[in-house]
C-alpha cells in the first residue's frame, strides 16, 4: 500500500510493510559539486576528467550527498510522522553511483516495530528507504531506526 | 598511534588498531539551519522555539549534517588514501545532537582489514569514526566499509 495521505502519523498508525513514495529531484551538477567542495572534496566527486580514472568511470556524487538529498525527499514525502522524523542510527551503502541529470525518488518500508519496554508511549522502528535513479537502480539502500511516539 | 603523515596511503600501510586524528571545526548556526532547509527542513533543525518542545530540548542539527562535517574532516585529516576515500557503505548513529557553536574532530580507527578473494589488489577495510564535541560527548559514531587498493 502506497500511503499519498498527508496528514500526521503516530506509531499507532504505522504496521510493518506499509510502504511510502517520495517525489522526484533531479540531481544538478553544480549542486553536487558544491556540496562535495564543501564536504568530500575528493577528485571523483569534483573533477569529471580526475573521475574517469577512479573506480567511479565518471563523476560521481558523494555518498553523503546521495544520503541527504534521500532524507530531503523523504521528509518532503509521505512518511510525516507528527514528532518528526527522529533517526537513532542508520545502516546505508551505495550500490550505484549518484550522476549528475539522475532523477532520484525514495521507496520506503516499514520493517520492524520495536516498543519500548520501559517507555510505553513510544517504539523503535525500523524503515529501508531505496533510492532509484531514473533507469530504477539503486543508488542508496538505507534502513534507519527512527524513534515514533504514540498519540498523546 | 596517531599518524600525523600527509602521505597517501595504499592498503600495505593500514594496521587494525592504526588511528588518525582529524583536525577541529566549528558549527555554525547559520550553515547548519541551511543545511537542515536544504535537506532534512524540520522545525527542531530549523527554528530554537519549535526545538525547545522536541525531544532534542534546543536546537539540532541534522543527523546528516553531522555526518557530512564528519566527512569533511576526515577527507581534510591524516587518513589519507592513495585512491580516496571510497565509502561501500556505514552504519552510523547519533548518542548526541550536534549544536550551533561545537567544535567537532573525528577520531578514526582501522577496526578489520578483509582482503578481496577475488580480487588480490584490494580489500575492505573497516574503519571506526568518532565524532566528538568540546565535552568529548560523541555526536557520531561511524563505522565506515572503505575499498582500499595495494600499492600497484
Amino acid at each position: 500500500m502506497t500511503t499519498d495521505n498527508p496528514k500526521e502519523l503516530y506509531l499507532d498508525d504505522l504496521h510493518v510493510g506499509q510502504r511510502f513514495s517520495s517525489g522526484t529531484y533531479r540531481v544538478s551538477e553544480d549542486r553536487m559539486k558544491a556540496f562535495a567542495a564543501e564536504f568530500d572534496p575528493q577528485p571523483f566527486h569534483l573533477d569529471a576528467e580526475a573521475a574517469q580514472h577512479s573506480v567511479f568511470n565518471g563523476l560521481a556524487a558523494s555518498g553523503w550527498y546521495t544520503a541527504a538529498v534521500s532524507m530531503g525527499l523523504i521528509v518532503r514525502g509521505p512518511l510525516r510522522l507528527a514528532n518528526g522524523l527522529i533517526g537513532l542510527g542508520v545502516e546505508a551503502e551505495w550500490p550505484t553511483p549518484t550522476r549528475a541529470g539522475d532523477s532520484l525518488r525514495v521507496e520506503s518500508e516499514v520493517i520492524e516495530i520495536t516498543p519500548s519496554r520501559s517507555k510505553p508511549d513510544r517504539a523503535v522502528v525500523k524503515v529501508r528507504s531505496t533510492t532509484l535513479n531514473q533507469d530504477n537502480k539503486p543508488v542508496e539502500i538505507a534502513v534507519a531506526k527512527l524513534l515514533v511516539f504514540r498519540k498523546p
